[in-house]
């Protein structure tokens, strides 16, 4: 099977200019398959603030009302989308934006109202890999953003790391995937304050463990429980890194995080 | 050759919703094979005036700064291209919401600073008329917004209208094209304040004459000579009407006015 990398980059990565840049540069340059996933969270709470919508987050989740979910659509599949299809071709990328909502690529349900009213927010229920693999065939990089639909063709926000997760399974049964996690910091921590204390691998027995003994930071705990997801279905690699260390990582320097089963 | 629809909808109709939906409804409805082109510019307005970005039109054109293409790529690829991808979604037809930047399907120039500075705005230089075709064989209608990329990579902001043309004109190279734009008026009035006054077919020399003897109102006047254009280069019909006319006119009663060049 030939390798396909599924990169997820973040608010922090696409707010930093410079990062960002690099980012699109690596990823351009590197020459191989690639699906890329964006959120965009940082640039929708900016931009919230001026418009007076209020905005509430629990464990890291957005409760999106019918205004925050305009406003997640404009900024994720309209604004950073295009930059990151401009981006890309600058370095001579062919690249299409999408959201799930396009060609119907990934169908979610609504998230239940209870225990906790998340309002306009999807769990993914399908992601249709043929989509994504004419696109790729085509040598063309999708960009997808966190915006999914419903059976009722109702427009829902998603988790960009699930949504990273899960194109990667549904790609798994046709290719070898890596699923890369990016974000502001060098790995795992072993210390939150300490950039050096990198965890170079985590098997699961790690997590449950690191979990217990409270020695992982909340915000961490659901992307690997994600990573984990990917791995137990079919997924190759996952791994967690500095958006900087992404050239790095194309040249096989193996940096930040690697979440192994066993 | 085989039919095809290049049906143009602008910002009054997308901001009055009941109007918006039954456009979206003749369109999935029709069967026919169709490329959707949109503005929005009136969504535009509105979020300018509550972000306090200065807005200057020109002759019914958008100077664009920085922000304001910032703010028209925000609402054009992302919140109304997603919206009417799932509405036509929401009437079973496939769609995929895209700018002219996804796969560089649309390369426009920026437009020169003199006489007048329209800022970060793009006249077309080419349209992938593949592209749309692949599209288009998939029986999925493509959703095209109003932002085209430039050469050196640029988001620039560019006329629906134009666009619409431009599409219509590189698609009749394989297809009979018939070009509609939807508005908010019955067609091309005799007179602007009698609805009922629709002048049937207008030729190149009625235009002329008209424009002569100022008997067609200004804003009219780019949209009809961008219509005479597309004629010129092959573009089987051209149509301006009502855009709750369009379930009618796919059931061929001849709204609204023609554009003929005899």
């Amino acid at each position: 099977m030939e390798d396909l990398f599924i990169i997820k980059i973040g608010g922090e990565t696409i707010s930093n200019n410079e990062v960002f840049q690099n980012c699109l540069k690596a990823i351009a340059q590197s020459g191989k398959r690639i699906i890329l996933v964006h959120g965009g969270g940082k640039k929708v709470t900016e931009l919230a603030k001026i418009l007076a919508i209020p905005q509430n987050m629990i464990e890291g989740r957005r409760i999106t009302s019918a205004e925050t979910l305009e406003l997640c659509t404009m900024v994720y599949a309209g604004l950073i989308s295009k930059n990151i299809v401009a981006g890309l071709s600058a370095q001579k990328r062919l690249a299409i934006g999408i959201s799930g909502a396009d060609l119907n690529c990934i169908i979610s349900k609504k998230r239940e109202s209870t225990p906790i009213n998340y309002g306009f927010v999807g769990d993914i229920l399908k992601v249709d890999h043929k989509i994504f693999e004419d696109f790729i065939f085509k040598n063309c990089i999708p960009v997808v953003n966190s915006i999914s639909i419903s059976e009722d063709a109702e427009l829902l926000n998603t988790n960009a790391d699930v949504i990273a997760a899960e194109i990667a399974k549904a790609m798994s049964v046709k290719y070898k995937v890596h699923l890369v996690y990016c974000f502001e910091k060098n790995g795992v921590l072993k210390n939150i304050a300490d950039e050096k204390s990198v965890i170079p691998v985590i098997s699961k027995s790690d997590f449950t463990q690191m979990k217990d003994t409270k020695q992982i930071a909340d915000g961490m705990i659901p992307k690997l429980h994600t990573a984990f997801s990917a791995l137990y279905h079919g997924v190759e690699e996952a791994r967690i890194l500095k958006s900087d260390a992404l050239e790095s990582y194309f040249k096989n320097e193996k940096p930040g995080t690697e979440i192994k089963l066993h």
